[in-house]
């Protein structure tokens, strides 16, 4: 496992009631997995907590001791509900501190005389924090340590990352080469296993389908070593084809 | 916090890699959440994990101390990376036992031959565990003290909780009224603030839209207390007349 030496991880924290209460479906976690893994970065766990002082703070103080990088989404807006500033401060043992280059954002952002205490809560981050920015409705997320804070909103929090991306480094490339066959799981089980043994460097994983009527399966191969997605690749198109159908590049539509 | 003191708690652990790096978008949490909520059931938070042993485990014991119900959907396939099952057992100290039940479910539903010894990596549970029946596919899930196993693709995990469901016992029911406005977060917030500080034993949830071209907000009160909700409510949408809006009964569209 000497690419796993190597490998740089994250942890996602996605933070909201409306979440767990059923109300509102998330989508950043999948965006967040897929943009982490084509930087090279292993997206370890994501979890999903209420906005709860003790349950954020130590969240944050859990992975980000654990893990290279933390994204959170969610909970930096205006309202009593909106903690997470607040919360890795706490995490981070510094105080929540009004930042004059946020102010100056919201202050070109809103009419004179709208930028009242309520939006200030939205200038306030913990001390020592670099800001990110937000092309969308300014006010921004923050940098404290390995831990990006980030909006909820689903079209900020993307904008936010798309910013804030740079900073980021990532380990080696994370490969990954999917063959597809209709096959039932239960008929390759077998030489499937055997093959992710010969091939410990890699992570296969098996993803059975219903497409035109017909079961089958995606055989995802990934890892970092190309020559062994390469080589491991070729083994499992032969081992479908002794099994009786055809490897496909792809998941059939 | 009365209500809160008899409140029924849960978490879901949605395991696989294959959420983790971005190829498969989870939509069984959402489900969860809302069928939890329907129920009187609070759920707590929710995870997404890997297919490694340790972290399963872990994960698995940890949330199981903590929370009244644990749900877990993916990993109990026929295939090498499919170690839901082995993992619960672990986590409960048992053996992982070859269930004569399930082994019956399966005989019936595979033709002669058909049920090889990777298909009946399926028949195995936990020692102790009760089954839970799969109307789509005939592999199930189980039932091991407080922790539900189910399958990851939805359509099946779907099926097996509604199979489930009614052996869950839950809490007062989880009462939600939304009222909406075009109005700023920021314009309302100190108000909004003001009435969670009068409501305690409400949760308020405030969550900005842009719907018609203008920005407006839910702000979505949630509790037991059906009295408390209807006269927060009614608070709420004298707060938002004051603030020279019109409340809404709902986002929209």
């Amino acid at each position: 496992m000497t690419a796993a030496d190597k490998a740089v991880t994250a942890a996602v924290l996605v933070i909201g009631n409306e979440i767990l209460s059923g109300r509102t479906k998330d989508v950043n976690l999948g965006f967040l997995a897929e943009q982490l893994t084509a930087l090279g970065i292993r997206l370890r766990e994501a979890r999903v907590i209420a906005d709860l002082e003790a349950d954020i703070v130590a969240t944050v103080n859990e992975t980000r001791a654990r893990y290279d990088y933390v994204f959170t989404t969610g909970g930096i807006g205006p309202t009593h509900d909106d903690i997470t500033a607040a919360c890795v401060a706490k995490a981070f043992g510094v105080a929540l501190v009004l930042d004059e280059r946020a102010v100056a954002v919201l202050t070109r952002h809103y009419q004179p005389g709208q930028l009242n205490e309520a939006r200030l809560r939205m200038a306030h981050v913990p001390a020592g924090a670099s800001l990110i920015d937000n092309p969308v409705s300014a006010a921004p997320g923050f940098q404290m340590g390995n831990v990006f804070v980030m909006a909820g909103v689903p079209s900020i929090m993307q904008a936010m990352f798309g910013g804030l991306k740079q900073r980021l480094v990532g380990g080696p490339a994370i490969l990954s080469r999917t063959v597809s066959g209709f096959i039932a799981e239960g008929t390759i089980a077998a030489g499937l296993g055997a093959l992710q043994d010969r091939y410990g460097q890699l992570e296969i994983g098996s993803y059975p389908f219903f497409r035109q009527g017909r079961f089958g399966a995606s055989f995802v191969l990934r890892g970092t070593d190309a020559a062994a997605i390469a080589a491991a690749a070729e083994e499992l198109r032969t081992l479908i084809r002794e099994l009786g159908a055809e490897p496909m590049e792809a998941e059939p539509l």
